[in-house]
């Protein structure tokens, strides 16, 4: 059975943590909004779930997966079920909790880099609300990213066992964190220079779930979309000075 | 064994989620910042999990929750534990999982509540931040009240066996939603009473869950702390028009 990933076409978006997953693990999968609508899949697919009178369980927002009979919303929640499935997380309670944890403080962190350029609504343009994105930016720089980065990097130190953040084998919390750490690289090339630099350990974990075979095979493959400013990571400069 | 609970003294904050889910369950717990610093208790008991050098798994902020020799961060994350612990949740995959999805989206929703009086910055004060807050507000009232508010009414409709979102019983999703709604309606009085005009459903889980006897009891105690302006929610009424 392939699992199918429900996720908006064209960016990378909340569901690149779902992919990075399933392409790490080797899972089979269809990405639904690259099937062709009049083969069932595309735009309308997803619409089907989030708007359709006779779906019992409607997520809220994508990416939401199918596996068989289950659909699961939310990010962080579809990883917790790949965790167990994939054997990309511990299996013993403590170890899947504290996975869980670290996946729910990436979900934070992501949240808090989308308002960079968001801070009064995601519903308006960037254009509508530049000063307030850049305080909000400069705020992000200036404390937030210092106190996330500071504690991921203190969790990987305390680790003694592996080169992720839980036990001897990279789990998707892993995947998930250097997919972040790669996108406020392209968001803030100069305020991530200063932030990384003081941070070997977050450097290293990207470098190294980025240099999986199968990761690389996945980059190397056209399906990985690039970065663009209509996705979660936005690069405007005069946000990163 | 009593749960030990991890949260700030003087807001209801995040730990109110987890309060609620114990008080409804009536498990034996301790609120750690209750107990005097000189028993080991207070800020200080907080901070040797925060900041301790000898912290293997050190959570990113309160609330956390020790049972025994787990130590659980991340409200969602304790609740997912809480659930099946406390027999808050259905225990199959499925059941399970969709809770702990709701779960998230209610999280994402107390994001942006929050954000309304902090959308520059959470380090900053709001008399530092009142106009962008203001827009922040007017948006959140427009667009995200009804969005979040339209989904959960749906999410109550189609489950056509019990008086909360899934299954027969009241899960730990039903208690934090209840809270949601509480704080909204102290934060926004005005903007409220219009939103909850529309979604008669939301307003009878409210209703429902604070009438239950032991959430009744947990209100009349004076544990419950009054929602204040330091809090999550707060009462500006000039966000509120």
């Amino acid at each position: 059975m392939a699992y199918e990933l429900y996720y908006w076409p064209g960016i990378q978006g909340r569901g690149e943590y779902v992919r990075l997953a399933l392409e790490y693990a080797d899972a089979k999968y269809v990405d639904i909004a690259l099937v062709p609508a009049k083969k069932g899949g595309g735009v309308p697919a997803l619409e089907k779930y989030l708007n359709g009178r006779g779906i019992q369980r409607p997520p809220f927002a994508p990416p939401f997966l199918r596996a068989g009979r289950l659909l699961i919303g939310q990010t962080a929640n579809i990883l917790l079920f790949l965790g167990e499935q994939l054997n990309i997380a511990p299996r013993d309670d403590a170890g899947r909790l504290w996975t869980h944890q670290l996946q729910l403080t990436i979900a934070d962190l992501i949240v808090e880099a989308h308002d960079t350029h968001h801070p009064v609504g995601s519903g308006l343009y960037y254009e509508q609300q530049k000063p307030e994105a850049k305080r909000r930016a400069t705020d992000f720089l200036a404390h937030r990213v210092p106190k996330f980065f500071g504690y991921f990097e203190r969790v990987l130190t305390r680790n003694k066992s592996g080169p992720g953040m839980v036990g001897r084998n990279l789990t998707y919390a892993d995947l998930s964190l250097a997919q972040v750490i790669a996108g406020l690289q392209y968001a803030f090339p100069h305020g991530m220079r200063k932030a990384l630099g003081k941070h070997k350990r977050l450097r290293t974990l990207e470098e190294f779930v980025f240099s999986r075979p199968r990761i690389e095979r996945y980059v190397h493959s056209g399906r990985r979309l690039a970065f663009n400013d209509d996705d979660l990571y936005r690069h405007y400069p005069e946000l990163d000075s």
